[in-house]
């Protein structure tokens, strides 16, 4: 069988940029680096995973909407954390046809500041609360560092989810939601993942706190798939966004945000993906089954009357199957599903028509086993389930394999992946681990843990308050 | 019943403006002017008709894509005509952060520029023809005229069919397909309208010819819908797209493009409105069918329990309903779904259980009509029938009741809608009429029709070789 030039196992980023290309889900040869074109395929694959968001927005009550993409510069001022935070990374439009604009636009980094000005408007009494919207949307960052399709670009397509409550205790409920929201999600998209809390200094520009939702790739690398953020009343007073309370008195909003890129797609792609080609989650593969006839002259019609029997069986099952009657050979065939992630393969030849029965390889294993024709009904789907299970193992082993717990700079400087250290809660230490071990604070865990006060903090020596996680990430 | 402060008789283009924000379609306050805000439900039902044009996209093997926003300055100037169109209506990114970019880059105002460049690396041999694609995205134009919600804005919600063929000969048939998708779909939305042929100074931009979709709205002013472009080869040069033939000489690649907008959306607005609100065609709308439980005191668990069985009945036949079980009268519901424009009304009261029937009422006739709950599966299916082809009969009757075939410009300015008048063939004499009319050439319909050649041009008394529309538009 054909496989990638670069191995994933020798060089991991070498072979996820080239497995995009291969497996036609962008074209990166756009004159705009960083602005990359989607291509059907991944495009396709892109819209299932846009899909499964939906379905966990609209069962929460969530309405999507769709704000303009342009932001006039005075209205994204108003909050001066968040000015501060994007600044220098927005583009700027300054000119329609031959005359210059009055005031410059920004093209949307994210968009509250040109949804909450309308907020302020559609929210006038309690009554109007929760405000639950979200849009999913392209917005505009400029990357100065290294552009990675999906991971790193500069123009993201992005989710946001936008809410407004009448106190901080339901915005707190909010944040549960959305994590409730988040874990479901990674698990169809088979991504185990952790929450940090952020610390002070990395939170998003202008939240109260921010909570991140990361995943940990092969190259031992976290990736940030999105994050969720506490806002409290920091955008609704500049925005004034205020409510008549029942008791006549008014009141700004406490708000939330929570927000997933197309990373997703990158992290689907480099976390399953093998040397062979992408592996697909059955939620979100365009194909989740191929069905591949196996002709011998003077048997097609039998062959091929079986695998439309077979695929309109399992349709109607609301699998997504196609079968592959094109004039090439099925190891070309075969060739070309592997790259794509087709999650099962299915070979029908006369030899299978004759004894009821098919030949079903998945993806993931390759190893082949034979399914009577009775039984596709119960064994597809259950092929399926267990492929779904064996990528979030597989997936699950990475992460709990390289998250090291350890109280010393010295055994940190030895791991890779995330380390856990314990820290006094002062900035200047945590910085100073960063430096050492040339990476990033990813936060602090969720769940308290009070064993972590039996340690001293590495750096100054002082107790420890907390856990805090290290990692290189992109 | 509550009705619009303005009577769309009375004022159409006021009574258009009052329902497109009172039916939650759009908010018009975001500070940049054309630049609207989609409320839920006006992205929902746009969504819809999405929906409805993928589906036919795909039916015909056309493959969705994603292109980038931004076009760097000299991509865009490859195709002369292209840039001499569009220069003065788009708006123009100088810097990114804190620097000024090396070279300008321009929001799509459509993306010819933007796809021709990668079509061109796409494309080897003719194996790769015909290309089929398009995509759904926002676009960028720079309006001077004033704006109107769906209609004329500056930022478009915009589909756009953009194909790649071997021959003129096969790009050709790409229009008559584009023609049978535009009149399929338009059939679904209870939209009659006509094709054009633009004159040669009112064609796109960089095309060879250029056929419009226009409706009559009740303004008996036309709306463009959409357009359907034949290209020829007049991209492919500048751009360099290039097929080796079976011969293995290398040809220029002939073109096809078919756009339409937001408009559409405009048009369902207008054209099927009335003063209590909107009236929705049912493929499109979000709720087709509304049921509202009648209730009195010790009879709401049995209202209730039939209302809910009539929703699971009426889905499991795939119509999208909605029971309405909010602690509001009655008539508060019939008032907010007639101003959302829901099609089928269905109430059922304590007196309608017991007799094992529900009253039903049509958005467009308000004639309420009981229907037996053993009848349910026939005849709601059949009520959205009869409704859908009431709205196109009576859309139908706009149009034809306002085309008028006359061959003297003194009978054509007596009249309003559209007027068809003989042409000499002469540009000069279809702008005599445009400015005596004071409207626009909409163009020559598609259909040879010989009977023209009996007459003569009313301005210059040539002999006439065709019929030529004319109409005020929008």
């Amino acid at each position: 069988m054909p496989e990638t030039k670069v191995k994933k196992d020798d060089d991991f980023n070498e072979w996820y940029n080239e497995i995009v290309e291969l497996a036609d889900l962008c074209d990166k040869r756009y004159p705009i680096k960083g602005m990359n074109v989607w291509r059907p395929y991944g495009w396709k694959l892109m819209s299932h995973v846009d899909n499964l968001i939906r379905e966990e927005m609209n069962r929460s009550d969530h309405q999507e909407v769709c704000f303009p993409l342009c932001i006039p510069e005075t209205l994204f001022q108003k909050e001066a954390d968040h000015i501060e935070g994007f600044g220098s990374e927005v583009y700027w439009i300054t000119h329609a046809g031959h005359s210059k604009l009055e005031e410059r636009w920004l093209l949307r980094p994210t968009s509250e500041t040109a949804m909450y000005p309308i907020f302020s408007l559609w929210i006038r009494s309690h009554a109007d609360l929760p405000l639950k919207t979200y849009q999913i949307v392209n917005t505009f960052r400029y990357e100065t560092k290294q552009t990675r399709a999906f991971i790193r670009v500069r123009e993201i397509h992005f989710f946001e989810a936008h809410t407004c409550h009448v106190d901080f205790e339901d915005a707190e409920r909010q944040v549960k939601e959305d994590k409730d929201i988040a874990t479901t999600l990674l698990k169809r998209l088979c991504l185990p993942f952790i929450f940090n809390k952020r610390p002070e200094w990395d939170k998003f520009a202008g939240a109260h706190y921010t909570i991140s939702i990361d995943v940990l790739m092969p190259s031992n690398r976290t990736l940030q798939l999105g994050s969720i953020h506490q806002y409290k009343d920091n955008f609704s007073k500049p925005y004034d966004i205020t409510y008549e309370a029942e008791d006549g008195s008014h009141k700004h909003c406490h708000q939330t945000t929570y927000g997933m890129s197309e990373r997703l797609l990158g992290a689907i792609v480099g976390i399953h993906g093998d040397n062979k080609g992408l592996v697909l989650p059955p939620a979100v593969a365009p194909q989740q089954v191929v069905i591949i006839p196996i002709i011998f002259k003077g048997k097609e019609e039998m062959v091929l009357q079986t695998c439309e029997t077979v695929a309109m069986i399992l349709k109607s099952h609301h699998l997504r199957v196609f079968v592959d009657k094109r004039d090439i050979t099925p190891g070309n065939k075969y060739y070309e599903w592997e790259l794509k992630g087709v999650p099962l393969r299915i070979e029908i030849g006369p030899r299978d028509v004759q004894n009821d029965q098919l030949v079903v390889v998945p993806r993931d294993t390759s190893e082949k086993f034979v399914v009577s024709l009775s039984d596709i009904e119960v064994q597809l789907p259950k092929a399926l389930d267990d492929l779904n299970e064996r990528l979030y193992e597989k997936a699950q082993n990475i992460i709990t394999g390289n998250m090291h717990y350890v109280t010393s700079i010295e055994e940190a400087k030895e791991l890779k992946g995330i380390v856990v250290l314990p820290w006094c809660g002062t900035d200047a230490c945590a910085l100073d681990v960063e430096n050492i071990l040339e990476g990033n604070t990813l936060g602090e865990p969720l769940e308290i843990d009070e064993t972590v006060k039996q340690h001293r903090c590495p750096v100054c020596g002082s107790s420890a308050i907390k856990w805090m996680r290290f990692a290189r990430s992109y």
